[in-house]
């Protein structure tokens, strides 16, 4: 028994029906579905999303994640009454989402207004086992007397992006006793989905279809006896497809057949092999603490399961959503964030799966080279926003400004080009991982030459020096500035390591070469003051800075942009999110620890950390500095921004990067994994809420399981093994215990590193 | 004071949401808005129409009428917690619709679930004066201590239809303190709305504006004092256009000045406007009588309404819609419903009206004769289902059959083409009660004409005669049959009318005259068997009736055709509806009283009256055979199928013809109106429920007011007037007075006509 935790419902709140419905999402990287009740309610959005299945519905509109006819509704009728939690009475309550096997369960005892109590089960999940498959059960018991039952459900294509409609209903069949399918077309033809459903009552009813107004619906009416259950089993096959090699109907037919196969099983069958292959993805990646509180493991789990449930690993063609396939924020498309903080968990723990996300940038070079193009460079500019095609999916125009009619244009596609940097600094990390050279041989190197052409062709010469101009780095409160310091670095290294590659390759041509060579001598890399503080950009530290105290204190809003225009913003001393500590944290070798510490001390009072990517990278820096107390705050912090209080901070879904970042601030904060100079680092140091910390790690071939609590550090390994422990380099093999008090280490449960340990 | 009628909401009921917000949908002939509530419900359809703005949303779709943004929506929430009837106590209530001014009020005393009571009071609008315009006001007064009160509202672009997007959001604007302005497009780009709104609060308020995910909304937050009322005043101008002389900017320009004109004004200005235009409305067209019960006057009024509200008198480029500008039934398509069952209202009240909808006809001829082309035909062949551009918009087939993937061709619209002679004797009609030369030589000429000729190159000749195979007649459930007789008739009628008013406006052309009068001669027109009775086609008489009792009991529902196909119904003796008894109603001069009473009893007990049409005509043929009991019957069922009982009579819209029918009940049923050789008849007779009866008239260039009760019928005319009461043809000036007693009638309340008296 993994004991895994459950994430639950704490009770039926219209308001913060939303948050649950994105952070209880069920999903398997191929499908996502909003964890929406059964019944309507007006606030409610339900979402089924496919990885990869984007559309544009019309004028003024971006590519988006395809809302998907609905399949988990269902219409209750008790005795004549419409059942919904907001009439009558809830007696009892229970609603979670259980890590162990994915499955979302509901059950309530209900009074209704008439005053009849009914016993009301529902459970579901998306399998991880087949990937097209949902299943789910739905119960009703009458506790008081015998009911008149009414049941509908069916397929509901009147779902909608916001209204933006999608798909074309091509055509809805119904099959035999029991089974329902409808056929649906993208609106520009390219893409097909077929959901099959079959729905089973467990007792003798009175049943009929229907179909209209793109609602293929199937209905049971019957009496059910004090006492009795009767359950209603409905299970779905949604297959999607964008090349038309078979004619429809021998498409549809397939599905058919495999939405046979799966009722011929049954749900609790489905849901014992959909568990089955749950307990591979824990076995091989779940962090485990003994913590204080049973929150902090709770966090761990939740953010192992969305790492999971919102990543096509089946499919190299898509990439990962800013909010996973739990909601329709940011369009669905895909960010530096994949990269930066979703790929660390894949690299670490799934390395196929990393090198699919990379496989995806690479699949989709094309649309780079022409970014680039159109804007006179050479090499590969990757957008800012991407979705299926690899072209750049930021809507050219931001919100219109409602006030003046005016539509500005989106900064970040016009010059957040760190994501080119980005793209290929996950590119040598995956290689340093796991020494991948066919990787590194057939995409990797494109990859890094590609980008590197980018950097070398955007610098400009300015009295001899190259310098980066009119760019956005990370902090976006900070725009159109020139040598941003995270930028210029980590350009500086996407040329480096593509030349290195190169060479290490046999690949090296001259030309690049001495073009690589000019550029790494000559590309101005901003340096640290006196103070060890390294400016972010050529003006950050002339400009002005103000009291941020109620900004902060309501970090994630954006409240300054009601005080302040962005042109003002752009011109004091605020920053958004991490800058220059986010470089600290990408490439450790690079800055001593003394450089890291007063970056932090510098521009962490003056960023509001209004993205939810700030607070997670300040906690790893600051663990690495030693400063558990910050790095355990912004851990906390970082797991609240989807699991706080906070009624609607999800509900347009989770934040996917978040969930990359509690495990990271587990992993690359507190247990200080780090790849330093291409080798794998350790300098673990726990939170004082924390007595253990556990959790296997891939290491090229090696499958590390590693164990941290206050007096040492257990490393079991499968292969021999090069680590370095607290900063001493060892080859480990089998099992080894390093004791804390060896290195020198206080063992109070705020361990603090030696000076100079690492980095 | 007119003293009308309130049509009013029982009480809040969810199964019963739609169909009250249908019957008391709001409208003035531009743009109709349903009677929702300001809060969501799940089962709560929104819908705002503009008559004769269609478009289609996608393949396997057809034209319908667009289903705009939402202007009526409020979200509530007192105390934090969001509004809904679903929720706490309605302690009072009170919900109505004024047809005197036509405001839709709702006045409730709700406690919420935390046990505080408010006093909720909203009211609306759709003006009659200025069409683009809706106002309403909606008021909080907490009456058990302050409250904190948010209010929501603003421009809702997620509607659809049914999930089938129409409109493209072009821009979304905030103009000064109160406007807001959404700017949409219809895919296609043929049509442009322009939604401007003001919102403002009687009260102070924290306020701000958003616009997401097609929401352009206005936000209101404020402590509300016990005892205080706060009221959000919301205005609201609907433009549209199709053609774009005016750049965009400056036509939205002119939209908010309109706007700004109107919030000058004020709800209670506009209001009284409104009301000023809707007297003279009542003052043209109510019919009042002293009944036994007020819901007939109601019931009456309401008809009146509607038939004002769905008619766009304004605009000849569109008619009026199968559920008018209530919901999206029928696609919004227009049907023979509008020259057989709406065009006499118009007729006998508004002449000028029922030239447009003529008028609408003959814009339309181009795709009617397309329509006749494409089928081998010469003329015009009418569509059977019509919108915006005349061309045939029935859905080429059927919905699908769920069972068996197949979709069937529509037979309707193949075969049934007595639309074609319905609206030439529609436009024979128009000219009889107006004398309208100018109109007949310009536009009614060439329907007669177009329309013959199809009717000519339409018949066949069998055995030296001329016959017309394969044809739908009224009766849909007997399809594809020879020599319909009501098509037979009718297209006779259409023939002869045709050559007639050619020799009289002196327009003759040989070649169509000799063909005409061969058609004349030769068509074959059924002949009545000894009872009287016409046979409905040529082998109808043969095929085997069966026992209809329980289909009947459950008229509206086609519950026949879950026991027979539709193959078998066609083979029986059984009739949707008036077919024979239809064609005795429109041609009084060629049936007399005792073939029609023959064909009532004859056809009457085969006849289901699946279809809402079917009852009111019966009624009046019944009234007009002085069976006053079964006419009385049909009457009342025909008002019940909108204002009856069941709750989800009228989900999809109301059914327009029935508000036409509802008005001729009572004038061409017991007033006996009728039009007999081109002159005006009146033969009136009450049921036992009316002591009296009053309605005003128009024919030619006289206005009458006609007073029926048991004992007399009283004239007054503005002019003289041929007219032929109770058989005896009299020109009256002024007021004159007919006593039953004179006319050898009985005055009991069941007056029985003289025999032979008429027709």
């Amino acid at each position: 028994m993994l004991n895994l935790s459950v994430l639950t419902d704490p009770g039926f709140n219209p308001h913060s029906l939303n948050k649950y419905a994105s952070i209880m999402a069920c999903g398997n990287g191929y499908m996502g579905i909003r964890a929406t009740h059964e019944e309507d309610y007006t606030q409610q959005t339900r979402g089924m999303y496919l990885a990869g299945l984007y559309h544009r519905a019309g004028r003024n509109e971006t590519n988006e994640l395809v809302n998907l006819p609905d399949v988990t509704g269902i219409e209750l009728q008790l005795d004549g009454e419409t059942f919904t939690l907001l009439t009558g009475e809830t007696l009892s309550w229970q609603r979670e989402l259980a890590f162990e096997n994915g499955e979302l369960r509901r059950s309530a005892i209900w009074r209704s207004p008439k005053g009849a109590r009914f016993r009301l089960d529902s459970r579901r999940f998306v399998s991880l086992a087949q990937l097209p498959l949902m299943a789910m059960q739905y119960s009703i018991t009458p506790l008081d007397d015998q009911a008149q039952v009414s049941l509908k459900t069916g397929i509901d294509a009147t779902q909608t992006n916001s209204g933006r409609q999608h798909l074309d209903e091509i055509s809805v069949r119904v099959i035999g006793e029991t089974g329902l399918q409808g056929i649906y077309e993208t609106q520009d033809r390219a893409s097909e989905v077929v959901i099959s459903a079959s729905c089973r009552l467990s007792a003798p009813a009175e049943s009929c279809f229907s179909a209209k107004n793109r609602r293929l619906g199937c209905h049971h009416a019957l009496t059910v006896q004090q006492g009795e259950t009767v359950t209603l089993e409905k299970i779905v096959w949604v297959a999607w497809r964008s090349e038309k090699a078979l004619s429809q109907e021998t498409f549809a037919g397939h599905c058919m057949k495999q939405l046979d196969g799966c009722v011929q099983q049954g749900y609790d069958a489905l849901l014992a092999e959909s568990a089955r292959a749950w307990q591979t993805v824990w076995l091989n990646s779940r962090v485990t603490v003994k913590a204080d509180t049973p929150y902090d493991q709770m966090a761990l789990d939740y953010a192992v399961w969305h790492l999971t449930a919102m990543t096509p690993a089946h499919d190299e063609r898509c990439s990962i959503a800013a909010k996973g396939l739990t909601g329709e924020g940011y369009k669905g498309h895909i960010f530096w964030d994949t990269e930066i903080f979703l790929l660390p968990f894949h690299l670490f723990t799934r390395p196929a799966t990393a090198r699919n996300l990379l496989r995806y940038r690479w699949l989709n070079l094309s649309g780079a080279r022409e970014k680039a193009r159109r804007n006179g460079w050479p090499g590969a500019l990757f957008p800012w926003e991407s979705a299926a095609s690899g072209q750049e999916e930021t809507p050219e125009f931001a919100a219109i400004n409602i006030r003046t009619g005016v539509r500005q244009k989106v900064a970040s596609a016009l010059a957040e080009h760190h994501i080119v940097a980005d793209i290929a600094w996950a590119v040598v990390a995956y290689w340093q991982a796991t020494h991948d050279d066919a990787f590194m041989r057939h995409e990797g190197l494109t990859l890094l030459m590609e980008t590197a052409t980018f950097w070398m062709g955007r610098a400009v010469e300015v009295n001899g020096r190259l310098e980066i101009h009119d760019v956005i780095g990370p902090d976006e409160y900070t725009e159109h500035v020139n040598n941003n310091a995270y930028t210029n670095y980590m350009a500086w290294y996407n040329v480096a390591s593509a030349l290195t590659f190169m060479r290490q390759f046999g690949c090296e041509e001259s030309r690049f070469s001495e073009s690589a060579a000019r550029f790494l001598t000559q590309l101005w890399l901003p340096k640290a003051n006196d103070e060890g503080v390294l400016p972010q950009d050529d003006t950050f530290m002339s400009k002005p800075a103000i009291d941020l105290t109620s900004y902060r204190a309501q970090a994630g809003k954006q409240t300054i942009l009601l005080d302040y225009s962005r042109a003002e913003v752009n011109e004091m001393q605020i920053l958004k999110q991490a800058d220059v500590v986010m470089l600290n944290y990408l490439l450790p070798e690079k800055f001593d620890r003394r450089e890291c510490a007063a970056n932090l001390a510098f521009y962490e009072p003056r960023t509001i950390h209004d993205s939810s990517l700030s607070k997670a990278i300040h906690g790893i820096v600051a663990a690495r500095c030693g400063d558990l107390a910050m790095a355990w705050r912004y851990w906390r912090d970082g797991t609240a921004i989807d699991l706080g209080d906070d009624p609607h901070s999800s509900d347009e879904g989770i934040h996917a990067a978040a969930t990359g970042a509690i495990w990271s601030g587990a992993i690359q904060g507190f247990a200080g994994v780090q790849i330093v100079e291409g080798e794998l680092h350790l300098s673990p140091a726990l939170p004082q809420a924390w007595q253990q910390l556990h959790f296997p790690l891939k290491w090229r071939n090696a499958s590390l399981e590693i164990t941290v609590d206050s007096e040492a550090l257990t490393i079991v390994t499968t292969e021999p093994v090069q680590v370095t422990v607290w900063g001493v380099t060892l080859t480990l093999a089998g099992q080894q215990t390093f004791l804390c008090k060896d290195f020198h280490l206080s063992v109070n449960g705020t361990a603090t590193r030696k000076e100079g340990d690492d980095a």
